[in-house]
This record gives C-alpha cells, sequence and structure tokens, in this order.
C-alpha cells in the first residue's frame, strides 16, 4: 500500500514535452494537460488560410506569407486600415469564396465572404476577417465590418480570428457578421457588394 | 369618330374623388392615380400596429395611443432616445413576438423583436422599430439596434417605418435586424437578450 502510493505520486508529477517540440516548442507538460495545450500550441503547424479544403499546405507562421504570394497569386491586396472589400457577382449561383487581403499596423488580415447554400435552397453569406498571426497578437485588434445602403447600415465588429484557429468554426457557429439574400440584394449595386473594413488596435 | 375621340378626352380628365373622402382626404384624382394614392393615403384607416393579427382595431392616426394604452396595457413604455429592450427567455420554443414602446422626442415608437421558426427547424429573429406617425414624420428619423457581447458588437441602423406600413412586410424582406439563434446566443445572459436602441433625428 505504502509502496502504490509512492508510485502515484511519481506518475502524476512526470512531465512529457509537447509533441511539436521539434518545431521549436519547450513547453513539459503532465499527462493530463498534454492535449489540450497541443491544440493551442504555437508551434502547431499552421494550415493554410484559404478557405475551402483545396490547399493541403502546412507550415510555420513565418511561411504563411511566401506560400499566399507563391501559391494563391490572384488574392488582392490592399494597404490601410479603412479599405472597401468588393465582392463581385453576389448572385452566381452554389457556394462561393471571396477572399482578399488587407495590410495595416505591420500585419496581414485575409478578409473572407462567404455563400453557403442551405438545405431548403436559401443562400446565407459568412463574412469574417482573420488575422495572420498568432491567436494572442489577434487580440490586440478589432475589426469592423460594414454595409451601406440608401438609410441602412449593418455593422459587426469583432476580434480578428488568428488563421491557427482559421474562420470555418466562426462561421458555423455564425460568430461573424451573417446576412441572407435579401439583405446582400439592399446594399448591393449591379451584383456587386462593397463591404467597408476597418481595423483598430484595442 | 370624331365623336369617340371627343368622349375620350372626357373620360381621361374625369376627377375621382380618394375613397377616404369621408376620413377628410380632400385629393380628387384621374381613375389611373387612383389605387395608387388610396394605398398611401394618410386618411386610410390605420390598423393596430401591435405584431400578429390579433387584434383586429383600426381608426385614425390620433386614436392609436390611446387605443394600445386601453387594450394592450401590458406593453411597457420607456422614456428616453436611448434604452434597453429586454427580451426574456429568448429560447421559448415556436412563433413569438416581443414589443415594447419608447418615446422622446415627442413621439412613440414601437419595438418588435419578432422569432419565427422556419420550415428547415432552424429560427430566425427580426428586430425593427416603427414610428406611431406618418410615413413623412418617420422620415426625419433613424433608429440603431446594438447588440453588444464580449469583444462582439451588431449594429443595424434604418428608418424607422410607419405604422401605417407596418413591419410585417419589411420582415418578410429581412429589412430590418435579423440574426439567428447562434448569435443570440453569443449575444444573450441567461436566456434574456438586451438590445441597445437609439433614436436620433437626421
Ligand atoms: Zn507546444
Ligand atoms: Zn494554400
Ligand atoms: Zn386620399
Ligand atoms: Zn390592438
Amino acid at each position: 500500500n505504502i509502496r502504490n502510493l509512492a508510485m502515484e505520486k511519481v506518475a502524476m508529477t512526470v512531465m512529457f514535452p509537447c509533441k511539436y517540440m521539434s518545431n521549436g516548442c519547450a513547453v513539459n507538460l503532465l499527462h493530463t494537460e498534454k492535449t489540450e495545450h497541443e491544440e493551442t500550441c504555437e508551434f502547431r503547424p499552421y494550415c493554410c488560410p484559404c478557405p475551402g479544403a483545396s490547399c493541403k499546405w502546412q507550415g510555420s507562421l513565418d511561411q504563411v506569407m511566401p506560400h499566399l504570394m507563391q501559391h494563391h497569386k490572384s488574392i488582392t491586396t490592399l494597404q490601410g486600415e479603412d479599405i472597401v472589400f468588393l465582392a463581385t457577382d453576389i448572385n452566381l449561383p452554389g457556394a462561393v469564396d471571396w477572399v482578399m487581403m488587407q495590410s495595416c499596423f505591420g500585419y496581414n488580415f485575409m478578409l473572407v465572404l462567404e455563400k453557403q447554400e442551405k438545405m431548403d435552397g436559401h443562400q446565407q453569406f459568412y463574412a469574417i476577417v482573420q488575422l495572420i498571426g498568432t491567436r494572442k497578437q489577434a487580440e490586440s485588434f478589432i475589426y469592423k465590418l460594414e454595409l451601406n445602403g440608401h438609410r441602412r447600415r449593418l455593422t459587426w465588429e469583432a476580434t480578428p480570428r488568428s488563421i491557427h484557429d482559421g474562420v470555418q468554426s466562426a462561421i458555423s457557429s455564425s460568430d461573424c457578421l451573417v446576412f441572407d439574400t435579401n439583405i446582400a440584394r439592399l446594399f448591393a449595386e449591379g451584383g456587386n457588394l462593397g463591404i467597408n473594413v476597418t481595423i483598430s488596435m484595442c
């Protein structure tokens, strides 16, 4: 009995290295803490932040921008804290993603507008901003998305997602700017929808 | 032939009184203009502005507030340009309407939050403000509805509806603040949702 207690004490204090040790993580953890840490470990490889699952690239944070510039050349980048994200042909049928980059405060943000077709046939739009950076870095920013129309305005303000978390979980829980085709039509002109995007530090 | 032409000319210039003449409308109209005028005629009786079709009351604009005070006593009124519309138990199943009155600038506004159940089972919320007043009076105001949560804010700004038009057509075309249960959950506390309402003159 005395012996078993001693064994248990040893087991409880054994520390394991994070599975991303080889990527640079120096954290040692109790067995019970390991899974939770590894899910949010800053050394976990970053996936390609482009929406849709087509690109399977993974790498470190500092390789993300070079990857985007080499393999996703068609993405436009605008400079400044306050820009207009113009989504063209929003009435195109089916699921569509519009993507652009915004560069300000020395960081790069990816703006995503996603149109989904629901089972009952109606369409839903989701707009969101993610930082090419860590979750901690993302917490120093606020983004604002604004649709402006005739005597009408719809605004969403939130913390950008880190690309480490990605946008899909936020989109599926509606934690972003959500609107339907009626609202898109209220604010669009000639099938194009302009979304004012403002990034600020908080 | 000459005779027919003369007849047509007569028919084209005959003026008819508006069908709400007995309510005070002094307008005379060509047959071709009559329907359009009567739909928006300020002397057309006002219906009860409470959402849902349960109350069949109709009357003139200056009778609307007395009607509400006598027959819809349970509706709370708050004074001021900037108030909180607290909708309790937003998770109650089925279609529900929350209603309150806001009194400012010498006018009365009715705030409506409506929950609808869609065919595929998901629920949608619609929030909107209507003025107890004419369409022309409504055009001098802007209302703002704001949901505030942890590092998140959703805002809708628009011209109030006149109760002469009612809120149902705006709700069915999503020309109001629209959000789903996920978003309601993001902003609610203990099943209650506070909507900041600000009325301003423009
Ligand atoms: Zn780690
Ligand atoms: Zn990629
Ligand atoms: Zn008339
Ligand atoms: Zn009534």
